[in-house]
């Protein structure tokens, strides 16, 4: 966490510099007032779920989801509008059901296949893998077990800390068992894994996300499991512990995909060529519609530029949306784009990422050296904004896909949502628009616009 | 808003200050960690609005309320659990329902009758009130158009002000219409109003709430519409002036009732007569099980005192829980509280309240002169509970129910957690359990602990 800011320096400033300041003050006034009045972020993300629907990378719905971004900047009159073409993995769901087996009794688990798994033997049309279940609490709990997993299923069962004030913390630290717990449990000889869902929820809705394998290492087909129904099997093991499970994935990788970054420019007045970006992901996962993940991203990015645009501001650096394709599969839009985004002769001086969904806003994370040697900035930022709940100015990193931009000293930031609710609908069948609150979208777009605008006028 | 903290303070603090807070963070910390792990709080308002439904001041629920208070808060171990006996108005709801007729043609509207409204003549089983409608929106158009109402409904349309980020102070702006608009209509001889529920949202759900008749003005019968359709019956007033609505309501007084305030004493070891009150109310609104509204703000101040007595605290002053009887209906449990709620000899020198739903946290709002007079315990707050949110001290008041207090020098504060979603819920069919969100809840419990913590080691 950043320490409190300071009052001195604000007694320190030229009586111009309070001027200023009160200019900057109903500006940014202005942009939250259009950005809650007209909801216009709202109306296009209800738009981008509806007309898109799920947007797994290579998709049919991804590909709408480029035409509907394409088509809605294509409205707003910035200086150009264009693609960027990617080559994505595209990898498909199929079937999956589970099934926990007692005696002649079989119950319904609530399962759904990891992104990037393989499919159990047969696939959709195979007896899928059935086999007793060994649950695994933890890491040390993994190496205690790791012997009795030969033959077995691994049943990851490490739940996120609820002490963890930032729910994206208690994600990463969790994280492990999603994103490698195949391969560690395949080292001991299990057969499939059962991961956790990731969220603090307890309810109904087994969570996807991103997995993946060790080279050289044998691939077990992995899925997520209801939080409801990790307790309850973790329940019944106790009761039983040669219980069976028996589940079916048909997921498969379907080869390589045409996909695309969608970018608009607004030409800088001053330096053209220095580009400050602001960006989320195009693509989401496939089980709901992406409004959190990240469809949030993508209409703060638009709505951020947009509200400055209907201000009548004109931007000194170029300013760019730049909508990313595929970060849940490999980052290949956001390295794409890093490597080869900008003409030669241009570089980015900052970025903005929009990837933690829609709660209302609670500040930025900054990177550590512009703390150091702008402490008068982020001083400025928070007097301006923390009226609209915008106080947190940590230190850290701004998201996956800005994250690849590597052009020295570019100052790049992440928008902090208030993070209680987002792992709650996060890679879920529940990941729509009903679990976007529209004031606390727009308090996102606003805020975005408030620190580009500032940003923009100060660097 | 208070202005921005100073690092300067901090910087001048003696070593043992020093040690002291990081003994206090440490404390803080295990609050909300026992809060996050248990959610004690969340467990008992899933129970209060299970077991005791809706709590309309005077009716059944609202005794079986004070049951419910009164056994849970027995079983934690405070030095003395008792009630308050208070005499609440009664008022009952009886049969609502409203159309607009268009020739041969009728529409549902959806309406409910504003507390304490007289029902249509014939109540239940009289033909109720038909009529022509004025659309009215603000206080200029009342002026402007008073002289077409009589005979007539009015038809408050004002809708909360979006711009406004505090949702609060959005609905004190337009809560006039609610409040007051019956008798301002009745002035120029309306028969009846129908007012814009006071909500951002857009939605289906219509809004209740206390309203008043001022004396000498005839009483016309009021009711709440929801904003789909207060926004339809607009736009059909438009195209034709003429339409007619028609309306029931069967609801009436029933008269003088018995009720509580309920309370939780924890005598204190230093200063056993001064006395920190932290309270909400128990009685809520009929349409819903007053989840938000006060449901939260019981099980936050019951569980701020039970997280302090588990983490082994023994407080210098007295702390109660007051749960109050009837804030909807006339503030009647907060008013006998204030004047005869302490024995002889004892005065209160705090009073938190939390009765702004289940946000999470923001800060709280403390007296001016506490501001003033003590920078530092405000600083040291900060400090102590900004990694939990908690970054807003505002200056203000505290509630209506601990706002009646009046003992000299007594410190009045209110919980404020985020408003964006609260009016989404308050007053409406939709405020139940459903409507909170687990850990913000119990973010809110701690927080409340942590400040009566700070308190109680300090004053």
């Amino acid at each position: 966490m950043k320490p409190i800011i300071t009052l001195s320096f604000l007694g320190a400033l030229s009586l111009a510099a309070h001027s200023q300041t009160a200019e900057e003050a109903m500006f940014i006034k202005g942009l939250y007032q259009q950005a809650l009045g007209e909801q216009q972020g709202y109306h296009w993300l209800a738009n981008l779920c509806e007309e898109a629907g799920p947007r797994l990378a290579g998709s049919e719905g991804d590909a709408k989801g480029v035409r509907w971004a394409v088509e809605t900047l294509d409205t707003l009159g910035f200086t150009r509008v264009f693609t960027q073409p990617v080559e994505v993995r595209h990898w498909a769901r199929g079937t999956e059901r589970g099934e926990c087996v007692q005696g002649k009794q079989e119950r319904t688990l609530r399962i759904t296949a990891l992104g990037g798994s393989v499919g159990t033997p047969g696939g959709d049309k195979g007896a899928g893998v059935t086999a007793k279940v060994i649950e695994i609490v933890g890491r040390e709990d993994l190496a205690a077990k790791g012997h009795l997993l030969a033959g077995n299923i691994a049943f990851f069962n490490e739940p996120m800390d609820p002490w963890l004030i930032n729910t994206g913390s208690a994600y990463g630290k969790a994280g492990w068992q999603r994103w490698g717990g195949a391969s560690e449990a395949a080292k001991y000889g299990a057969v499939g894994v059962l991961v956790r869902s990731l969220t603090h929820r307890q309810d109904d809705f087994p969570h996807t996300g991103a997995m993946a394998y060790e080279e050289e290492v044998t691939k077990i087909p992995a899925a997520g499991i209801s939080t409801n129904d990790a307790n309850w099997l973790s329940g019944e093991l106790k009761k039983n512990p040669s219980l069976q499970v028996h589940y079916v994935l048909g997921c498969h990788e379907v080869g390589r995909a045409a996909s695309a970054n969608v970018i608009a420019e607004w030409k800088g007045s001053e330096f053209p060529d220095e580009v400050m970006v602001v960006g989320g992901h195009l693509d989401s996962w496939d089980l709901g519609t992406g409004a959190q993940d990240d469809g949030t991203g993508v209409v703060h990015s638009m709505q951020a530029l947009w509200l400055l645009k209907q201000a009548g501001y004109q931007p000194r650096h170029t300013l760019r949306i730049v909508l990313f394709a595929n970060e849940e599969f490999g980052l290949e839009g956001a390295r794409d784009y890093a490597t080869s985004g900008l003409e030669a002769g241009r570089h980015h001086i900052a970025g903005v990422e929009s990837d933690g969904g829609s709660g209302a806003p609670r500040g930025f994370s900054l990177p550590g050296f512009f703390h150091e040697e702008h402490p008068e900035i982020i001083e400025a930022l928070n007097t301006l904004m923390s009226p609209y709940g915008c106080r947190e100015w940590t230190q850290g990193g701004s998201g996956a896909d800005v994250g690849q931009i590597t052009d020295e000293g570019a100052i790049l930031m992440g928008y902090r949502g208030d993070s209680q609710r987002y792992f709650d609908y996060h890679h879920t069948a529940q990941d729509n628009i009903a679990s976007v609150h529209p004031r606390e979208l727009e308090l996102g777009s606003a805020s975005i616009a408030a620190l580009i605008y500032y940003l923009d006028k100060t660097l």
